[in-house]
């Protein structure tokens, strides 16, 4: 690459803005990596409100990212969710999968309880895609 | 691949069946992605009874699939094991990974003790593993 | 490779030892995964002593192991950071990347407050590194 790194580091337009020591995401050969998303809106940097809607935006802020190098939602290959209160979002986490991946296939996944998140925060995503670059 | 998807979903015969919105792997390339297994008997689609059989249970799920994609247990690049209970738990874990890796050498790991999995269930493993395709 | 495993476990000079059924890392393909790495000093295998220091060895134990396969901190692809007190630790994790990754770019992270981790230690950090084989 022009600037010599091997990590291509993403910044697409429209993403929420990193406010610190980490980026939003990362290409590597066919893989993107993505930072754990939470539910901010991005016209306002401030997190939504609502349980419902703060779920939707974590996924749609990741699904922004992914898109930007070509991978769709059905090419996530590995999906963490992160939430506060399992059994409150879990349904939520679900519901909105459902609506934003049309019935499936689904990615494989893994839902954890966690005992905090930044900003005291409810669910954070994290994906992992595959988007094989053109030769 | 035949239907234009480039990750395959993974659904090999005898593994437990996913019951929301998630599948139990996927493959990506050289990649085996197998979302978080727990301790369920997929004769009978209920958690098994006691901590040591849970643990060892979520193991082999996840070598199940893994195996139906050419990938050994010595496969494993990545293995991410969530607890409840680290004291309790983790003693149980390195038994059994002695027992199924047969003395090593082991994938990196890390164990974490979150305050939830689903099903108010002890053990969770995550899984990645390296299985080159045929050329 | 020599012995007839796909994927190289990775033990280098200088390291902690592994004190479980886990290794420091696995190459796999273009890829390095290491394990969760702690603020074990490798010299006396004890946690440092203060909550900067313990923060700041995690990483640089990270660092030696990626090292050892040619990959720098700006090959990470993915950083999972556990920390037992968010409020506390978030903060140093920022300050100790912001020293070590020289002003970014930063990889994507995700951090998390986890309730325990092993030995109730108060940080640990999950990295994955690009680093291509030479052909």
């Amino acid at each position: 690459m022009a600037d010599g790194r091997r990590v291509r580091t993403l910044s697409p337009e429209g993403a929420i803005a990193p406010t610190g020591t980490w980026s939003l995401g990362a290409r590597a050969g066919d893989f993107i990596y993505i930072a754990g998303m939470r539910g901010i809106d991005a016209r306002t940097n401030t997190l939504m409100v609502g349980d419902e809607a703060r779920v939707r935006t974590a996924f749609l802020n990741m699904k922004l990212i992914a898109a930007s190098e070509g991978a769709a939602l059905s090419d996530c290959v590995r999906l963490t969710v992160y939430v506060t209160d399992m059994a409150r979002l879990r349904p939520l986490v679900n519901k909105v999968q459902e609506e934003l991946w049309a019935g499936g296939p689904y990615p494989p996944r893994s839902i954890l309880q966690v005992s905090g998140l930044n900003q005291d925060d409810i669910c954070e995503v994290e994906g992992t895609f595959y988007s094989p670059q053109k030769d």
